[in-house]
């Protein structure tokens, strides 16, 4: 684990210790008004670093993670007359983290900031892996870069504000880590009940989840090769996404990868005879917890257009998919043509007994 | 010199071996108005990679070095359906080039790309140190971040086209590299007629100059302390700047960056005796080719206002200079009070003969 990364639930303390030791000339807390109103108080009243900070709040999820929001926060920050020894909290999940990552990164060429997960989601995805940015063009994360936190402070404290349609989307990436890492932690990821969880098995087993993404990441800093064993599920997962945003009814990350598992497992199964019985084991899960995302032959031109946008694709004919041999045997940069992609959204919805 | 920047006055031919080296799935270059009638037709008529080029075209002007501008040129790569081997070609002045970085590497999270200054200031100035960005809430670069080009192609083949307040522009830079690197090169520098240059007297000039921003540049990539040292002259340059962009009336970046020295020079000077026959000499000189900025007293509130927010200050009471004690003696982080600073500006006034 890389040093900048603290698992502990003890979070007003480490961050006044992060501040005690970067001693910044002015502390900055960006939170949406959703953290603000329900995850802040507490900080602010246990922790001194926090109480000192000037907030900076923004609207709540994917539909604000735009450039207009950044401009906002830069513009707090400008009018906040912070300095390039400031420092910014970033209090939220992914949409907060990410932003406030760019928008730190790039403020007078760089500031230091702290990212403070308080969904499961973001932090077991966001937390790791230096990933910056925002939606543009109706492209998800279209803009952005690479640079990591000084510090992430992993917990669990915050996720009893959570639905269970927030925890679950949360473990949708756990269970990706499960299928990029080996059969054993699949399967207990699979058997574990994330909806009904405890605070300390939940941060161990969250502990684990993000060692599988950080020797990825470590791997491969820039995501050309290796690390894109993570974005299993991702390239379906990001244009049911971009379809949903255009529905206007936008589809929470963790689900959209949960179903672009399936359609990935579909193509590892005609493409590498991926064991069946695993296929319908995570079926079932899905069905049980998520549910479906609803797509029809209709919509299959504007989602292979999202995946033909999407950066990681080198090649102009092709789209490039990670799909697996088995658990942990993972393949990367797998070209598919549009018949590959179209077949398995077929095979989709006959698993997911859409129409 | 690092091996991403290249001294040479064949730039067609060397863009078309860099393309071939790198295979990019699409090429785009950027230009605003000026370049895009006056340098882009001979380019593309003599490269190959150009002549296939999409073409990018903004404004042209520092009023224009903003977030609308940024943000159309990330829709035209987006629209274009530039991916992540995509390269962008830069091809103007500081405006262009340090835009066109931001785009860029912020582009899909970082895609490759060149500039090429084709004028003396950005040549000496923007082409090397990996700074990107744009002005913001009324500040010059408030938002931006280090990334190099890939390549940086140097010539002076596109200097016949600048007007001599152009040439001169660019010659503040190198008079500063001389400052801070010896006695002899500030001589030398003083000695040479910018504005009756050969080509190829120029560009060997030029590579002794940016020689010494790469020495300083290498030793402190994230701007904190040595390479403070080329910020000789900006701090009160960059006020002059944001003043007059402020007057509706945009100062020069080399034309303010001269006058800044001035006052950096006067207050070396006060606080380290720097020799008053170099002082004069350079003065001289500024009043022969750029003459002067007219400040009042008036203006000091306005002027120290923009110092204090300036990138380079850790703290809130003092404004870092860099000082000489004399050439190629320097001290970065030198803290001066607002009376510090209005003294010296009430010599620079004196000096250059103002009101």
């Amino acid at each position: 684990m890389s040093s900048s990364l603290i698992f502990t639930n003890y979070v007003a303390e480490t961050i006044d210790e992060i501040v005690e030791r970067l001693q910044p000339s002015s502390i900055h807390v960006l939170v949406d008004v959703n953290t603000e109103a329900f995850v802040l108080p507490l900080l602010r009243s246990q922790s001194k670093a926090v109480a000192a900070a000037s907030v900076i709040a923004i609207k709540a999820g994917e539909m604000f993670k735009n450039l207009d929001t950044v401009s906002a926060i830069w513009k707090k920050l400008s009018d906040g007359e912070a300095n390039r020894r400031s420092l910014l909290i970033n209090l939220g999940g992914g949409v907060v983290t990410d932003m406030g990552a760019f928008a730190a990164a790039s403020f007078k060429r760089g500031i230091a900031f702290i990212n403070v997960p308080t969904t499961l989601l973001c932090a077991v995805d966001a937390s790791v892996g230096g990933k910056t940015g925002f939606n543009f063009n109706g492209l998800k994360n279209e803009i952005g870069f690479f640079r990591d936190a000084d510090v992430a402070i992993i917990s669990t404290i915050f996720f009893n504000t959570l639905t269970s349609q927030e925890q679950l989307s949360g473990y949708a990436e756990m269970l990706k880590h499960g299928f990029v890492e080996s059969e054993e932690l699949t399967r207990k990821m699979l058997a574990y009940d994330v909806t009904n969880y405890r605070p300390e098995s939940l941060l161990e087993l969250l502990k684990e989840s993000v060692a599988v993404k950080e020797r990825y990441v470590e791997a491969d800093r820039e995501d050309r090769g290796a690390r894109r064993a993570l974005n299993f599920g991702h390239t379906i997962g990001h244009a049911f996404e971009s379809l949903a945003m255009k529905r206007k009814s936008p589809l929470n990350h963790g689900y959209a990868v949960a179903f672009g598992m399936v359609v990935a497992l579909v193509q590892s199964r005609i493409k590498y005879d991926f064991s069946s019985e695993l296929l319908n084991a995570y079926v079932d899960y899905v069905k049980r917890h998520y549910g479906a995302f609803e797509i029809s032959c209709a919509d299959y031109p504007e989602l292979l257009k999202f995946m033909h946008h999407d950066k990681k694709n080198d090649r102009k004919d092709a789209i490039n998919c990670t799909l697996l041999r088995a658990p942990g045997q993972v393949e990367v940069n797998v070209p598919q043509t549009d018949a590959d992609i179209t077949a398995a959204l077929d095979i989709y919805r006959d698993l997911l007994g859409l129409p």
